[in-house]
């Protein structure tokens, strides 16, 4: 059974769509197919860095102020585990307190990596952590198997994205992104909601590291592309800025300009529709060039109302 | 470079005499052998309970009333694994909360793991753990490898010994202990330990369950019978109970008597004197009977002056 829209995610932009998304249609109208390249091993925990935002944002217990991790959490393991820094071999890279693991959001991570250990898929142990969480949109990862993106940086070298992102704090001038993949597929389920939901939507999220490995996977882009005429993609980018994160300076950096332009050109072979927001407004006719249709509408969702005006025009695009 | 003492050890109780040993002797004269066969996976972690209780025991660190993890410790991510309690399938394993881990002893168990993914042996890591703790005393996991306790229920059923000794609440009959074991051998340290030190002491640890699987690696019986003379061990039965644990209902599930006669006959071939409490002073000719040199002395560490007795009088009993 699928569902009547589908989202293509990363992690915090889309998560707040998503958010309002659920303000103006039923939740069980809405299936989520989320970006997993950014999955980690870290400490020996196996970590999905947009799943969880996803989630916990759904569940209404992110933390507002971070936009990741959860409201009220406490960091005594993260405290402790500082202690072992004195300790670790200089060519080790684990026990490194960078990326930050709150005590309650690592109950997530235990449950996660124990089940898989086990031999659960990740869209089953998915559906169950949303399930505690009773999110009722459908989460999806993009696949069951390991599609890391890994970021060549301008001065040498290539590291995880959650170096990049994380410990480097997307700081660093970037050459490239490349999916070091296991192969693995989309889920069947991923195709089936690509397939046949009425909707699909394109969240505000990066397009070189959030939507672009879903793209990667075998199959996704040509379903999309074939039905082209009900895909709808909300600009990342607004003024010239990404509304969160490093998609404009990874834009430019990649050799393309940080506009809803740009945008266009990255999209418009699978989607009919882009949302941009009234301060692109002259930048409309450069989109409808790109080869996409420009819906203007205010897409800082700053408050409730400003997103789910949003949210409905953005389906309405396609419908 | 051997050190001057060697103890082989379990937890709790070998924790204890740990300590009690490095208020007489220097603890850069002590080496530890710690039992590994209560090892466990939990969640994806790699948890060591005996070498994390001797640790946290000598860094003072230890919760006094429980008798392991941490004092002042936090529960939040426990508390937040029991969300996901709701949602597990029947048939998994994974997620349950049974075993306590604190947020702060979560830090080690995540370092341990984390380290152990990137090829560090146990034997390693554990070194570093205990660096970080300012721990003097050497301390050696048994093995590199895994050697798994595994407890056969009177009842039918095989569990892991953590299973049975936390899940179970070691409340059950046992039938039969056995170590399912990937082969791998002693550590060259632990060797090298058990031939050179002046004095090897046997922890008043649970014999069946702590000390066996020290025991059962290929060497360490021959080792310490050839070296028999200068080999004690404290009894961790006083009074016919176990000081700590199961091993007094154990012993007799298991078909011996629950008494310091019973352990004389457990360690009469690779140990010449036996520390038993005056409170089994009558049992001293049966220890003698049974091939074991009695010692008496109080052997209840109910305060710090005791316990330093009963550290002294062993070392002296073969030296």
């Amino acid at each position: 059974m699928s569902r009547r829209i589908t989202v293509l995610c990363g992690g915090v932009g889309a998560a707040r769509f998503l958010r309002a998304l659920c303000s103006v249609v039923p939740a069980g109208e809405v299936t989520a197919i989320v970006n997993t390249g950014d999955d980690t091993d870290l400490h020996g925990l196996r970590i999905s860095p947009d799943l969880d935002t996803v989630t916990y944002t759904l569940a209404g217990a992110i933390d507002p102020e971070r936009g990741w991790g959860l409201v009220g959490e406490t960091w005594e393991a993260m405290g402790s585990l500082a202690r072992y820094s004195s300790v670790i071999p200089e060519d080790s890279t684990a026990g490194g307190t960078w990326f930050g693991l709150g005590d309650r959001d690592l109950a997530t991570h235990l449950y996660r990596t124990g089940r898989l250990a086990e031999g659960a898929l990740l869209t089953e142990v998915t559906a169950e952590i949303a399930a505690a969480w009773r999110v009722e949109v459908e989460l999806l990862p993009m696949s069951d198997g390991r599609h890391s993106t890994m970021v060549t940086l301008a001065d040498g070298g290539e590291v995880s994205f959650q170096d990049y992102f994380v410990r480097l704090r997307h700081s660093v001038p970037v050459a490239g992104v490349r999916f070091d993949s296991d192969g693995s597929p989309a889920t069947p389920r991923v195709l089936e909601a690509l397939s046949n939901a009425e909707v699909v939507v394109i969240a505000p999220s990066n397009p070189f590291v959030s939507i672009a490995p879903i793209r990667a996977l075998d199959g996704v882009d040509q379903l999309l592309a074939a039905r082209r005429e009900s895909v709808v993609a909300v600009s990342p980018i607004v003024g010239g800025e990404a509304l969160k994160g490093p998609a404009a300076r990874m834009a430019i950096e990649l050799g393309h300009s940080s506009d809803v332009a740009a945008v266009a050109t990255l999209y418009a072979e699978i989607a009919t529709a882009l949302v941009i927001d009234p301060v692109d407004e002259a930048l409309a006719e450069a989109v409808s060039a790109a080869g996409m249709r420009p819906v203007v509408v205010p897409s800082v969702m700053s408050d409730p109302a400003v997103a789910a005006r949003l949210a409905e025009a953005t389906i309405a695009a396609v419908q």
